[in-house]
């Protein structure tokens, strides 16, 4: 099969109404994900959103699993896969990478993928957005350790920490006032953070505290 | 009156029975406001826990705020007045006070005073707790000035953004796995956010990037 032919089938199959319903559908389950999570996710909700009946719901994703898997997979594609920073200073990408996941917080694909985050014990919850999670992880990790490999921080420095410390104050001053966190803010943080962590108070080692490194 | 003679007559009022019941009510007060905070707090529960009669509480404290009142107040003998270490090291400071922190909050007491902070914008509340709140805030900011004058940070570091960093790293740590924040942890955390406060970071000034300080 040509490529073309290929494309011209897909078209068949997603364009025009078909896509729309598609898009309707995807669209009315993240709004739904936002509103309930996944456990209490209602099937009718969606098809009352999208106003699209439920078997035609179903004939295409037969279950709740599956649809929301779908849905996750389409945000992904502009939430999740939109790459990291990478300016070449770590305290410049962090500013960026946490101002960016704070807008993304207020829109409707940040409240539900939030909802999902926080039902991840739930092992099927895991299995639909674990492999994303995952790797979104590493890519956060990928901004610490290219600093690491610039020599912005001491070898060894924990990326998981240095992120979580970071997370949990951008957090909690966004609780404070939604979607108002100041950027002078949100870079005394990052500066105090990085500062700490280049002075080696990060690096894991079975030893508390590391011999100062020369250089 | 002579002194002994107060002494007397105030043991005539609140020792023995009395002062078991005072006691029995202040203690089920401290519970309910545990489980309910103080919007839902049940006068009914308190007298149930402490098998007191509600005429006999209301005699005593006549209305929700003064009993509530009584309450944080004997709170604060054993909690809240208990003074911040002052070790002459700020690092070692900010370890054992939220080591203490983390261990109240595990007590009945923290859990009530959680949900009375909780509510602190309800006027009736923050009338009640209010003076202990800004008492205690004091009291923290106090270590980290302190530490300012020692030398240990340069001047003009922002006490409430240093603790407030802190604060959020230790209580969402905490909250992942509550009562078994470990001491490497929290010590991380402690010494990236003193360190970084050391390069400068949370000196407030109107520019946003105070220049280096010499010493």
């Amino acid at each position: 099969m040509s490529e073309r032919t290929k494309t011209r089938r897909t078209r068949g199959v997603l364009g025009g109404r078909s896509e729309r319903v598609v898009l309707e559908v995807l669209g009315a389950t993240v709004a739904e994900l936002a509103e309930s999570g996944y456990r209490a996710f209602r099937m009718d909700a969606v098809s009352a959103t999208a106003a699209v009946n439920k078997t035609t719901i179903y004939r295409r994703w037969p279950g709740k699993a599956l649809l929301v898997g779908a849905a996750v997979e389409w945000m992904r594609t502009f939430v999740h896969d939109v790459p990291l920073p990478d300016t070449g200073s770590l305290e410049r990408d962090l500013i960026d990478a946490f101002r960016r996941r704070l807008g993304i917080k207020e829109r409707v694909e940040g409240r539900a993928w939030a909802r999902l985050l926080a039902e991840k014990n739930d092992p099927e919850v895991d299995s639909i957005i674990g492999a994303a999670v995952e790797e979104r992880s590493g890519a956060w990790y990928a901004m610490v350790t290219r600093a690491v490999a610039r020599g912005e921080l001491p070898d060894g420095t924990d990326p998981r920490l240095l992120l979580g410390m970071l997370g949990a104050i951008v957090d909690a001053w966004n609780a404070k006032s939604p979607g108002r966190l100041k950027a002078d803010l949100l870079e005394a943080a990052v500066r105090t953070v990085v500062a700490g962590a280049r002075s080696g108070s990060l690096v894991r080692s079975p030893r508390r505290r590391p011999a100062p490194r020369a250089g």
